[in-house]
């Protein structure tokens, strides 16, 4: 139930290319394999403008869960937003508090840096997600709209 | 019917206030002063990191609609995503395609940087809003989750 | 603004027609001819199974819309549940406080029947509709499922 | 798996006593117990305007589920609509079958009657229930408004 959560590390490679692939098939979408790479490269840099990454890991401090933040200016705060773009658990740890706690540990940066707003989206019908997001944040009336 | 859309310069000052302030009470939300001064000067400086401000003017060259956009690094597409957050018509100035104006820049704005996906978030409930936004987007199943 | 609302009468039948076909259309569905007919007949016939009609009408007695209403037992009440299940104002009757005038006639349907619920379903993106709807009732959190 | 399904009958009453209170408490709500005693008759006694009752039933014959369903006139259709108003299954019996062994059954009644439509309304945030509903039928865009 306590699962321990730090950043994403250079030797986290294998696991966590394994986790985000399987988020990305979780949505019946493709990234290429380019981009995956472009994105594990940004976060080992630490960009300024992109996301830090974090891990869950089990015991064998290897990631079973993995959650990608993006801090980004508002214009309605002096501080950060703190936007939640990509939360996934490893399939076979589900229902381990595992979702929750990386969730738990994105507040924790969100405080570090003062944000007013911490936030994500999901689909309507993620059924398994919501019931987790029901107990530790609010539905807002926020709908989204795409071109 | 064809409002021009300009991006928004020092000498708009009074009206970007006029609208900003509209649209913040729309939402029934207050932002202090001195956060909309500092996004004021945000915009004017025009930091990498923050939004363009886009207006609509009318045949003074007034504005009578602000879009604030901001483009972010996504973990999931080499280039940037566009992030409207911050759309606003002058109430006395509604249905004569001065909305569809400010999306339709935000567009041009998002292709000129190649960005993979363009998107905003609305009230479910703002019927107004969304009878546009159905003809010019597509409603995703995505909704928002707050802390 | 104060449209007058009446039970629907055999003398009524070619506006009835019209208004039921417009709300069908609205729909973008079809209901064949012969079943339309069989409506109407049990509509004057005023079967206890069946809707009670209600129209409003102009200052020349003339219909400008229905309203469709069914009473049905519910497993959860004494008394029956009130079903609005048509509503429909001629399109060149809006924004009269028609509509508004219809939904206030079934209440007071309902309420001579002591039911202890009134209701009706309608499209998630009928913005029209709901914006009348959400003065006048609440939205519940109640979606629906169809075979 | 495969829960067999039948009509409530009178030795039933124990049983469906339990199973209709704990339907009523899920929903957080309160039906008197003359109500229900009420609904109890009127489910017996099999009137023409009320609701058919079916059970699903365990091994020894006992009730682990229940549905009411209300056929009911449609100025829409010749024939009546199938209204499935109260669907629940024993909270220690679920993840067998026997919530969807129960849909079917109402399907089978409907099909029975040759009802042109079959629905039910559910909460957006009934998570469990949903995940059964999206695999059996249809998520129309229809909400519920209630005085």
């Amino acid at each position: 139930m306590s699962a321990r959560v730090r950043r994403l590390e250079e030797r986290d490679k294998a696991k966590w290319l394994g986790l985000f692939k399987g988020y990305v098939e979780f949505y019946k979408a493709t990234v290429p394999e380019d981009v995956i790479e472009a994105t594990w490269q940004r976060l080992m840099v630490g960009q300024a403008d992109f996301h830090i990454a974090l891990v869950a890991v089990d015991d064998a401090d290897q990631p079973v869960g993995l959650a990608h933040v993006l801090f980004h200016r508002s214009t309605w705060s002096p501080t950060q937003y703190c936007y939640l773009e990509d939360l996934f658990v490893d399939p076979d740890r589900r229902l381990e508090g595992i979702g929750r706690a990386l969730i738990e540990a994105v507040y924790r940066e969100a405080d570090a840096r003062k944000c007013t707003r911490t936030y994500w989206a999901t689909q309507e019908f993620n059924y398994r997600a919501r019931a987790l997001y029901d107990q530790v944040a609010t539905r807002s009336p926020f709908i989204q709209y795409r071109r």
